[in-house]
């Protein structure tokens, strides 16, 4: 298969160029089965690696041969060391059979969005600005990941400063259509079964949306739950650390290897909970919200999403709408408003660094950026105390539920992945929880017209274990259960 | 006088390699005069570039003239551009002269620390693994400060990355004698009179002390109110930008330049205040602290300390103290444990990115890098939680001042600058101000031995303008009016 992959070496690090789309790149179209998905689960396989019987090697080699054939039809990675990563895979493989793992995931393939720093490959942040740009120093994130036993396979496409120009990443089960962005190549890496992890970001939907888009599962923590030292800045109290994984298993076990290493962002401490998932468990209550996205959203996936809410109704969940309890009709209300919040907390937290990108010349970013430092500009110290008080209101509203609810459900997404490149679909579902700053995890359990379409189920923040334990349930209750991924 | 510093060119940027104290550097010692230093303000001469008599050039060229002939000695650079800095220099004379400034600062000759991202002259942080690494964005305060017209001369020498192995400065007034650290080359430029504003940072004590050193005006202001993106990350609940000035008119409308253009660290909406110092106010009351420091501040430091508030006091202020006030005793016993919570907090905030800095060798960071490593290795994360609430509450108790006082009173270091170049100084009187979070103004208004020694106002947090009332008035009164600079 070597060679099917252009640019690609077997034995050294290669750093593909910013690059369009290729006219001439294979096309591919592949029914999405939430319960037969590309996806690579790791988790369940390190009994075999303890046992003997399989290897972080072997499962790295599976990797590779996927990302080998389908690299090219996908364009999910601006660079690659598979050396490095047989290096590292072949020690995990060691330790495994002495039974001393680094880690719960010691040997998980894992890939980098391109907006975070690594030492040994550029990050170029999808902008001629960084093109071949080297940091001295790994992200939080990636050290933790490292000496967590993980095997670092490459760099992933991001949009330009995961706020502007899309990259070149197609969705890995219809070619035609986006990865969602801007965590991009990550979740179509992952979705794809390229590797079994992905380090995205989140400052207003590019790690939910990509995960629904791609069949992925992912983790938007807590704010500050996860180090983001070392991720380019765009929106302090926006951005959010993304973890993308080809289980709920996977995402959590990744989330807590790089928490139990680095932490939080100062001052937060750290995602708390357990090494590995907490066992599902069964809410008692769930708020169902439409939130901003559900105009938009089309009666297939309206459909879907009805279906699923119905089929946890009848596994013995209360569930509060807006039709039958007054405080989620009150919070639906606020969330359809939060669409210019965001966007204002955005352009003015963002001022720098868009602005001394900008410097570089006005040719030298896209125009979504432009608009971006345009809206700033429009913007006072009143209008930002205004956006960080209407938010502050919608957290106080979500807190809340607390007393009364166990999480909430929604859409990842108003769709599955819309037939665009140029645009990677609406932020309106992600945005909520993204304010909110609480635990969201991406759960692709839906098919819509045989695409993938993620059930979003949130939580209260600084109780991401809790969520988890609930996405546990969740995932079982809508999936067969001998097929649980 | 070209010639005068090897390797300095005239025409390009010049970056001088990492290199330790030269043995055959030229030594010098200058008797510090408080009402005529070395220190070049740069705000009163901006109302004879308005009326054509002088220009930001001829300002620069005397900026050049001692810059040329100190910095062998002083050693305060790592790089320069001076052609850039004249080409700057000749377009704010311009806009003077057109009465179109871009802001009070226009044309003010200015230096950045070397922890401090630029986007035409490297990044290198006194550390062999960032050797002539290059950052493609300016950081915040530094993109702020070209809008503003400020011309930028070149990076300064810090200890590596602010917080490890000395770097070559020295003190201007005794090149026997260190200049403070981290913010090393910085103060001894603006001290040394080869600029009048120079970027620093503040962890623990690297704004403060080497300001009161070097005969420095400075403000480590909020916590936040001056955005830090751009300057590599330690401690991000006590990293602070601050600024050093050649007086307090100077780092008042520096800080508000930035402030104007980038505002804060998000959430913190940027230091508030009139654009130019706020006239000087006499306080009715200010509060004296010994702090920590006391016990190590020798008797000729201690009189001169004890004089300059015996002074304030015959000039009507009420002087509380822990002798005659519960509240301050009740302070000044907190103050003398806050040490450890610094050193805890630090550590462990730290953890990234000096794990990342270390794992390119434990060869390629010094031992103070390795010492804080260890300690965060002995602290988990309810020691974390400790240090914060110690914090907490001290910010608690310094805020309960508010109602009774008009700022605090205390020094900047525990005497002059000691004669070492691989140490450099105690940080035990800047501690206290960068835990509160709160302004803290040096005022380098003292001579001790013929050498600076820096008087500090503090405040209360986000009245950061009250403070420098405050401090003008002490300055005015401490100084003879007819020479107060």
């Amino acid at each position: 298969m070597v060679g099917a992959l252009p640019g690609l070496s077997e034995n050294c690090v290669t750093v593909l160029p910013v690059r369009p789309l290729p006219a001439d790149a294979p096309q591919r179209r592949i029914a999405y089965d939430p319960t037969r998905p590309l996806a690579r689960p790791y988790m369940p396989k390190t009994v075999a690696f303890r046992a003997g019987r399989s290897t972080p090697r072997d499962f790295l080699e599976a990797c590779i041969e996927t990302l080998q054939r389908d690299e090219p039809a996908i364009s999910a990675f601006v660079s690659l060391d598979l050396a490095a990563a047989r290096r590292a895979a072949d020690a995990a493989t060691a330790r495994w059979r002495e039974g001393r793992p680094f880690s719960a995931i010691d040997g998980m393939p894992v890939v980098i969005k391109d907006m975070i720093e690594t030492v040994d490959l550029p990050t170029q942040m999808n902008s001629p600005i960084y093109e071949g740009w080297q940091a001295r120093r790994d992200a939080a994130a990636v050290l933790a990941l490292r000496q967590a036993g993980a095997v670092i396979l490459g760099k992933t496409v991001t949009t330009e400063f995961a706020c502007g120009n899309s990259g070149p990443t197609r969705n890995p089960y219809d070619t035609s259509r986006t990865p969602g962005g801007s965590s991009s190549g990550s979740a179509a890496a992952v979705g794809g079964g390229m590797a079994s992890l992905g380090l995205g970001t989140q400052t207003h939907g590019s790690t939910i949306r990509p995960a629904s888009y791609c069949g992925a599962y992912a983790l938007k923590p807590t704010h500050g739950a996860l180090h983001v030292g070392g991720l380019a800045p765009l929106a302090p109290t926006l951005d959010h650390l993304g973890v993308i994984g080809a289980s709920l298993e996977d995402v959590w076990a990744g989330a807590m290897a790089i928490s139990r290493i680095v932490g939080g962002t100062p001052p937060h401490p750290g995602l708390a909970g357990p090494e590995e998932a907490p066992p599902p468990r069964r809410p008692a209550t769930l708020v169902r919200l439409d939130t901003l996205g559900w105009d938009e959203t089309p009666p297939s996936s309206r459909a879907a999403f009805e279906d699923a809410v119905s089929r946890l109704a009848r596994a013995g969940v209360r569930i509060l709408d807006a039709a039958n309890d007054a405080a989620t009709a009150a919070l639906e209300q606020e969330l359809r408003g939060i669409g210019e919040v965001a966007n204002d907390l955005l352009a003015w937290e963002a001022r720098w660094p868009l602005a001394a990108y900008r410097a570089h010349g006005a040719d030298q970013v896209g125009a979504r950026i432009q608009d971006l430092l345009e809206r700033a500009g429009r913007l006072d110290a009143a209008a930002y105390a205004r956006a960080l008080a209407d938010r502050q209101r919608l957290r106080g509203m979500v807190a809340e539920f607390a007393g009364r609810a166990d999480g909430f459900v929604m859409l990842c997404s108003s769709g599955p992945a819309i037939q665009d490149h140029g645009f990677t679909g609406s932020r309106n579902y992600a945005l909520p929880w993204t304010l909110v700053g609480a635990p969201a995890f991406a759960l692709p359990l839906l098919a819509v017209e045989e695409l993938p379409l993620g059930l979003q189920l949130a939580g209260f923040a600084e109780r991401d274990a809790d969520a988890c334990a609930v996405a546990g349930w969740v995932r079982d209750t809508l999936l067969p259960t001998d097929r649980k991924i």
